[in-house]
């Protein structure tokens, strides 16, 4: 056994195994961390907080370059987390980290998100976790993230996290030196107009394509998008306790009973 | 026009358009309310806040004993509520209800469930909404749940909800004479204690079950699962603020800028 045992992070992602992003995390992890991707065999973006009931799981070795690179799960993020930690993993991560996503999970899509569906699993498991995401869909450059990731993942370890809790880490997408800090942020509330594009397939039969655009995004660094807007890391703090306490006693004033 | 227009409910569900829970909802209300079911076509339960994005989404006429029944949509409940509410209902909905589920919602499940994803959007949509489930697979009998959701709608349009605030609505599973009331609730936090069931299919591949047991349910009526058992209706007020805002404060300590 080693003297000092290198910490050891399970690493996913809702974009697949096969991302550069998840690549990219795990470049800058391999040297000081024990390493073990376990990943969406394919792209799983915007499943929410799935878990794969009525069908059975299938996991496979996935290669990269010839070599054993992570296990791929037929499945969903979450899926991945609850399976490498129960049926994978030989012991328990010392953290969780999901990512780097190819695009932001700010405001509302907190809520739509695999990536962060990932890491509210890690916290349920009761291992420090974090959901990490680029705020681009576009020529993604993860340099800067991955080493973030690493600096985050450090600090984790050190200082630990409140039970139930997990971060979520949105990177912009600007060069590395025009980067202006990190901000402590909460979860922004705009929402989207959505719209439904109507068409007709060539069997003259109507589908729907969901489009939409984020209204009124608050500008504040106080709120992630606004963080990331002006070129700030932003870090929300996230809970899985979905309980509204300030109506709890309005709403017993109701006298349903 | 009517003098006394009819209130608008919207119903939806994630056990699918077929389910004898939507049903019976509709039952409920078809005397009292104008209502326009838009369900997925397919069961969909454990979907968590997933919606369709890389995927065309399609909507069918949906007709039972002969009869137009509703919308059958080939996606998730947030899909349906999404769909229903910006390309197929003519005007806004007065009131979103999801249910009746066949199994309860409570503790960690709420993040799990489609019945609540749909709530979910409904409120972020703006809409007095509630999820409503039952608290058993075994011989559902949904008469009193679907009694009680009527008396909770009534009550909604009288009395709204904050922004962003949705009821999550479980029925205890005992007779209707048992029932001793209902409690307003806070979401458990019983864990669940999982197994991935590893079986050998007759191809000689490997595939797994997730199966599990939620460890240590809460007993006090403070609690959805608490309540529930002891043959109370539980009410948790529902918001989706992820944010950990007790966390802000410790976490800027961190100084991670």
């Amino acid at each position: 056994m080693n003297k000092k045992k290198k910490p050891f992070v399970m690493l996913t992602n809702d974009d697949g195994i096969a991302s550069p992003g998840l690549l990219a995390l795990r470049q800058s992890f391999k040297h000081q961390y024990e390493v073990v991707i376990v990943a969406p065999a394919t792209e799983m973006s915007a499943v929410g907080h799935a878990i794969t009931l009525s069908d059975p799981l299938r996991v496979f070795d996935y290669s990269r370059n010839g070599e054993f690179y992570g296990y791929a799960v037929k499945g969903t993020p979450a899926d991945c987390v609850k399976i490498g930690y129960w049926a994978i993993l030989k012991r328990k991560p010392d953290i969780v980290i999901s990512g780097i996503n190819i695009g932001p999970n700010t405001g509302i899509n907190t809520i739509y998100s695999g990536t962060v569906s990932a890491a509210t699993e890690g916290a349920i498991l009761g291992v420090p976790s974090f959901a990490i995401s680029l705020g681009t869909f576009h020529n993604p450059d993860f340099t800067y993230a991955a080493k973030f990731a690493r600096k985050l993942a450090d600090m984790l370890l050190k200082k630990g996290l409140p039970k139930d809790v997990f971060l979520n880490v949105n990177i912009p997408a600007c060069q590395e030196k025009k980067i202006r800090g990190v901000a402590i942020t909460r979860q922004g509330s705009a929402l989207y107009r959505e719209d439904f594009d109507k068409r007709i397939d060539p069997h003259g039969r109507t589908y729907y394509w969901l489009t939409g655009q984020k209204l009124n995004k608050e500008s504040s660094i106080e709120y992630d998008d606004g963080a990331i807007d002006q070129n700030m890391v932003s870090i929300t703090p996230i809970h899985y306790d979905l309980t509204c306490y300030d109506f709890l006693e309005p709403l017993r004033a109701w006298k349903l009973s």
